[in-house]
């Protein structure tokens, strides 16, 4: 089996080194058999390929079992034109492997549920699993662009598109893992402004009444949600949401936890093609190259792709147990609220403390 | 001086009620003079007039100094069709009176702090205005609507737009705010990954070069903005968004405060044109006739339009005070945190309570 590492920008490198570090000791002693290896998106890929995504990359990604990436972007490429901003790898690489579904479970470690900004018997034992639609709406529809008016003023404009099987698919998947987990789907959308809305809430409502009658289904307006998530946010099970809702709320609902460095995320189109798997958080340039990144969002990832991709659940739980353990065991990064009884590590630090555990 | 009063739906009659209580004593004790007439709109304005909001209301709303609304929406019309809802009514008005910037402060009233999720040392203190684009965007953008394609498959679709002097006024407006208040203004879009987003990044900036240097500007991505609001909302001072992440962030604010039913709003349009005030929650039909519902942010409204609108500054001092007062006396509606040393009022007794203090 293969997986393609996308170091890419910032921390990125950084996290992915404890990642390897894992896969080593999951080839090693638990016969994972898994080949690695490299290639670049981003910032990095703009400075060495002067793109942010190569074709060549995008080849690779797809003969691959899996892709695995660390972040993307960072103040160096501010100033570069529009197709060439480092997200825009990552837009072409999710869009280049049809991966419609993103899974971003928003989950509360209990070592560090203190962490939170939220009072703790809030987000004690949360649990929620995004499902966001990925490579359709406002982040692909055309026409777009900007252009100058008679007048010589300018116009800005994206076009915000859904159809019914784009809807569909993505909804399927949030009710099939809805099923593995406490059977309730919440679609979320702005029906009552926007007619893209509207024939999302009708497609899910079609499609459930349908297929999934054994599932609980509820809607909400995002503005609502964006509340709910802040007053309550247990209430949720699975949120099913389009691809700008569920950036929003996704990262709304990561910082509720207190746990941002720990959560992985998954990007996933039609069975038996290679997913993306990355860390929720970003490149953060402010502390990269420091050895003070958390690798634990990326060695999660790689946990998710064990499981959801390369047939080897077993060694997903073992990869998860291994992070928690530590965390039980009193390492924390500097991002990790410390208190007595921790001790302070780098990102080889918790790299190490994580393989020794494998 | 002339104000409008558009009930609406749900609470929304109830807690005018209190609006016209507080007027009355206003009018009595400290020569306001302001005469109140009523409207139609929303729900109610369907049931009634066959549409959600009649011209014969615009025009009224057109003639008169302020408008004051409830809240519009509910269970009821939830079948009805798209251009006959409820909340049609209100986008209505917006547009029809140009109220293009959308004021909504999210301020945390320390005698009800305890009641939010957030812990107490994160929120203490917290006073962020948001100035949302109001008429403009993905609401208002052509075309719109749901097509059938060849396939027999359905389409929905919506135009995110934005033009250089729409993003130039609602930017003023903030800047000019920022200016009475600690001066610094964050503007909040997705210009990574929309080109509406890239136009509104410059063109505020080129309008703080040219005319607002005293002004300290930052920008932020909406997903970040999410996440920074739930990590450290007290950064912020004035937040600048369009009119959909507006909508979202500004309640995500709203709920971190603990004061929902406290948070009141102004709609502002070219000077000299009447505004629209509104409390920031909804109809909540759940406890709509039960006399429970908290009248604050409606009466809280009628001290923005006092203060923005109506020339007597004093009285929105005044009416602002009582309220304060009547919390720190211990007056809690349902949905306030009470305690020790707390009183269990309904919509009448708070709004009495207001009264007797104006
Ligand atoms: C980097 C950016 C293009 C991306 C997005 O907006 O989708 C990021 O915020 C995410 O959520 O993965
Ligand atoms: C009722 C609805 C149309 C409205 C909006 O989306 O603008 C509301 O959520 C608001 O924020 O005032």
């Amino acid at each position: 089996m293969k997986l393609l590492l996308l170091p890419g920008d910032g921390i990125g490198p950084e996290v992915l080194a404890e990642v390897r570090r894992v896969i080593d000791g999951l080839n090693a002693h638990h016969g994972l058999g898994l080949n690695v290896e490299n290639g670049d998106i981003g910032g990095a890929s703009l400075d060495r390929h002067g793109t942010p995504l190569a074709p060549h990359v995008l080849e690779m990604a797809k003969a691959s079992d899996a892709v695995l990436m660390g972040a993307v972007g960072g103040p160096k490429w501010q100033g570069v034109s529009y197709e060439l901003r480092p997200e825009q790898g990552l837009l072409n690489l999710r869009k280049g492997l049809g991966l419609y579904a993103n899974l971003r479970p928003a989950l509360c470690f209990p070592a560090l549920a203190d962490a939170s900004t939220l009072k703790r018997d809030v987000i004690d034992g949360l649990d929620i699993l995004f499902v966001r639609e990925l490579i359709g709406g406002v982040y692909f529809g055309e026409p777009r662009g900007i252009e100058t008016l008679p007048d010589g003023t300018k116009r800005g404009f994206n076009t915000q598109s859904y159809t019914t099987p784009e809807i569909e698919r993505v909804a399927r998947m949030a009710f099939d893992l809805a099923r593995q987990r406490e059977g309730r789907v919440c679609s979320v959308e702005k029906a009552n402004v926007m007619e893209s809305g509207l024939l999302w809430r009708e497609t899910v409502t079609a499609l459930h009444a349908r297929e999934y009658g054994d599932v609980a289904l509820s809607h909400m307006y995002a503005d609502n949600c964006a509340m709910q998530l802040v007053r309550d946010p247990r209430q949720f099970d699975v949120i099913l949401t389009d691809n700008l809702f569920g950036d929003i709320l996704s990262d709304a609902a990561a910082m509720l936890t207190g746990s941002l460095g720990m959560l992985p995320s998954a990007a996933l189109g039609e069975p038996g093609l290679p997913g993306l798997y990355e860390p929720i958080h970003g490149s953060a340039p402010d502390i990269a190259g420091k050895g003070i990144a958390n690798p634990c969002a990326a060695i999660l990832s790689l946990a998710m792709a064990l499981r959801y991709q390369l047939g080897r659940p077993d060694l997903a739980d073992l990869t998860e147990k291994a992070v928690s353990d530590v965390l039980d065991a009193g390492y924390r990064t500097g991002d990790l609220l410390g208190g007595e009884d921790t001790r302070l590590v780098g990102t080889e630090g918790m790299g190490r403390a994580i393989t020794e555990r494998i």
